[in-house]
């Protein structure tokens, strides 16, 4: 039995990353995973929250939202309603650990890394897309700041991936796209770093409770997808992540 | 090695239940998980969100916030802020997700139960302490519909409880306390349900990426411990679970 | 003719007081009046606003809010409306006024004490519990800050307590639980020290106007009740008052 | 011992009704009590908030507001914060229960009466000129309705007014302007009818505790006052008050 | 062909300045353009936006709101919607652009002048008789900074008015009423200085596009009319703008 | 003299237009005006405003944002600050008179169509740049309504597109690129219909008055190049514009 698209169930969709999109930002990236696509722009600001202040580490924070007609149907947008929709501010700080997992803060020093997340187009795991392609726009960023002399290497402990899962009419399914999402009894988002390492594990039972045993059929899909999205990484990156 | 409060560590803090704590509420319960202490009230109304209207179908749905001095420090109130906390935005999603996959909405029928989960004293696992404790609210809420004849038996599916865990210098340990938890190189929350079958599960490496052997360990801790609390509920609810 | 518990015109609704209710404020104290029960925690923050500043004295200020199902009805919270409620706006302003009567500001220095209440059930009369409350929450923190030698004696100029009463089918009564409250053709709070002086006085003809010898008989009533209700302050909180 | 202005303590300060002054609305007059000018504006909506309709009923709400340079600095509009004032939210509350006591809901039948009270210059005593000033909107904007037909009196069961008087340096003083207000120990608002029976009494002890007798001294300053403003009102609106 | 008021099509309406209407601004004036009527006061501020911190130059800015009443219908204040209506944002960027045109910033220093227009009753070309009378509360401003000794002749590079025009019913007209813009199929705002030089023109075609012949003729209605429009500002500024 | 991309004083920058540029919505174009790049998306709605209902007649209405690193700077998202941007309000209500300009409403029927114009790169032109491409977007969106049935041939009046252009150094440039932007003394910005007719004219003096000679010297460079876009329009949307 075929996917709609045609995928085998551990097959990640089409994945392109451009460095640069934008010319602005200090480091900025589309990335396309089928019709998703994303919009991500590094800034950097030389000033870190109140609470890092004196500390001599930077932070890394991330800000997700959609375009109105990102989505079939169209959505209001967040100022309209005064109110900073849910699944938005539970995603930004889902995108921003993940960031974070990957910086050696000390190394990055008291400035701030923003990565704006801004789905232009959605058709399922824009969570994730965001993830892997924020972490190209925050290398880039870095890298701006290796040129200028800040630092020799980029203060990275690593390259951090994430993608989505999901069991759909029984089956384990890797990188669900919107209409697959939409059926999922199991929904799981997993982000890792380049060792294979988990950063963050999100799995919900939104049709069905799961078993242990489909926990790790999903992550036995993800783990190799990740390698390889973290390979997609450093091609397009040109030698920038090793 | 022992924990700061002596426990073993796969041992839950004290746990009590508290039927009826609010007098209003259709359900209300108060939880103490050790020195945590969460007020639960469910609310029933007769009408559902526009995207259920004409379905047949019920809805729940849950709040989620922290009394200013539930801990240590004075947080200002949103209100004064005019923003939900980002925090309290992606809790009170996980509360209503695992709240939602116990209910069975078809026998609930067209009317919306809310779950507030107020926080008057944090030390720890607030999230977890909402789930565990909201659920029982809402069974109890559910009862009072079964004894006006609504229905004759509780429109659930099973019982739901949380717990999170943790690993702290190496060692994983079920049942953070606050002190634990800021200590967490990886922090983990599970939802599961009486079957073992898990809801929702939830972790960040915080402090470090963790490997897969990790996660099954903390899996193997939250078991039994979701078990032992599903208990806690029906003695607590006196025989309404069954 | 009974009133509908049973109460004397001039009696009270069993009052209790439990200080310490809440671990990590300064101050804290829970108050049940009847059903209508007040979380009140004082936070002690050592700066003082705009317009204190450089003074040499301090400041104290109050929040008042209700948990959803503090009621029979579930109100929306504030957050969700983006709107403090004008009633909480009100009620909070007139706690605040009430408590910075009883403090002598250069002797508490610059330093600024927040009373949050918080009604966690309502039967009637939560502003002035809230004030009878808050008053013990405030002692409380401010011994704490003799402990530490911030000061010899406590910075107050005496105590204070509120009490409600109204008249009711023509007659004058004292401490309106909500029902009585909900039948007041004329409706009174009085906020009193511990020599029976007048903090703050506010009465309003919801039902009728009212004559002023109807106002002199109100304030017969409430002049006792407040001097018993600061004898219970000074009971319960073990000698801290004189 | 004179006031700053020359008047005796039991003197009001030159009040001038100026009806029909905003051309649009069905009842407007902007009122001045020495410098302290409002526009009051009353508009008629043929429908009531929820929790009236069906009850044959009507409704009478005020909204108080302060141009930014009403008084000496400059406020930042509410917009620009985002929040309504805390005084003008208490404010408007009292407005709203003093001109609602006035009212016979009944007669008037299922419409809104919404009072707009627009201070533009601010010397002491805003909101008893709003409730003086927004009586006579009111009544004018009934009036135009009784021209309409709707019905053949006026639906008021009296007229109501309001005075400001407090004790300062130790004498009580009626009608505080700015500067007589800021020096006030005791602050008193006394809303009252034609008959001399209270609507609302609000008193504070900004400065100290006040004894009840000086709360029946303040009384009996407040009350031929406010007959004399009542006499105002009459002899302004021609005949429409009788 | 007459206008509704008898007005020729290039006539103004009867305009009316009051310097000095209300008593605590640094500036202020009521105007008058026929029952159009807008109280502007300016407001100076020894302190700069942070963008001119440091410049040694001077910033002007406005606000434009309605009261509630001031039209036919009453509109909800922007406070209840917690947003700032988007024509009031529009305009006051105007009346912003127009003033500041006006003002010699080096010559001011650094300090703000925010002049808050505030329309009282509205009959058309609120904004033109904004940024008229705006212009002379801006000047009586920098009169009392010229008394106090900060400069010797006023920071004023000139003098500003505007005036609205359009096309109804094929005619253009000039100072158009509310009648007339509802009817306009082109409506034209101008602002210039006193020597008949542009400082913001902005037309549309509300009802019909227009050729460049409509808005010459628009434009030889709107400059003499200016002209006589700051003849009227210097005449009731007594020879403070020469 | 040159510009400093090359331009002659009367040249457009290249245009670009890409319709279906996104896929979800009914009619989506990206428009690139040299580095200025704005996606815009025509949502169809089968209802209209209230005050359009009943009325047989539709409605446009356009909705304008930039990402926060459109620019050199990053901007706060209005949701961070709870405010819609001025200048966003201000140029949305601008694009959406535009582009109701061009509509035939009763032809429309009772639907809305909402135009959403977000500017990923923001190089000078922005709301040019969206009226331009918006009304490509609108024409798609009303294109598929006409395959469906809904009518024959389009209900446009005509075509609309827009330019700035501006007084830099003395000379009259069109199609400001943001550096002369930045540096112009006056700025036009020019909306016309595909017979030469103004829609809306919006000039400011920014850094100086302008003569009326100037104004007709801009309009004589924007008249040509709106006729140059216009094509483009017809060109890239394949006949559809006849």
């Amino acid at each position: 039995m075929k996917r709609q698209d045609g995928r085998q169930p551990d097959q990640l969709r089409p994945i392109e990353i451009t460095p640069g999109f934008i010319k602005y930002p200090e480091g900025s990236a589309l990335i396309c995973c089928g019709d998703t696509k994303v919009i991500c722009n590094a800034t950097v600001e030389e000033e870190v929250p109140p609470f890092r202040k004196g500390s001599g580490k930077g932070w890394v924070t991330a800000e997700y939202a959609m375009l109105p007609r990102a989505t079939n149907a169209r959505s209001r947008r967040d100022i309209s309603k005064l109110k900073l929709n849910g699944r938005s501010a539970e995603i930004q700080r889902l995108i921003g650990r993940a960031l974070r997992a990957a910086v050696d803060m000390k190394a990055l020093g008291e400035r701030t890394i923003t990565v704006d997340c801004d789905v232009i187009q959605a058709d399922g795991g824009t969570r994730c897309a965001s993830i892997t392609g924020g972490f190209a726009a925050l290398a880039l960023a870095l890298d701006q700041l290796r040129r200028q002399g800040i630092f020799d290497k980029l203060p990275l402990t690593g390259c951090v991936a994430a993608v989505s899962c999901g069991i759909v009419e029984g089956r384990p399914l890797l990188d669900l796209c919107y209409a697959e999402d939409s059926a999922a009894q199991v929904d799981f988002n997993f982000v890792m770093d380049d060792q294979s390492r988990v950063i963050e594990a999100q799995g919900t039972g939104e049709g069905r409770p799961f078993a242990k045993a489909e926990l790790d059929a999903l992550y036995a899909l993800a783990e190799p997808a990740i390698r390889r999205l973290i390979e997609i990484q450093k091609q397009t990156l040109g030698g920038l992540l090793g």
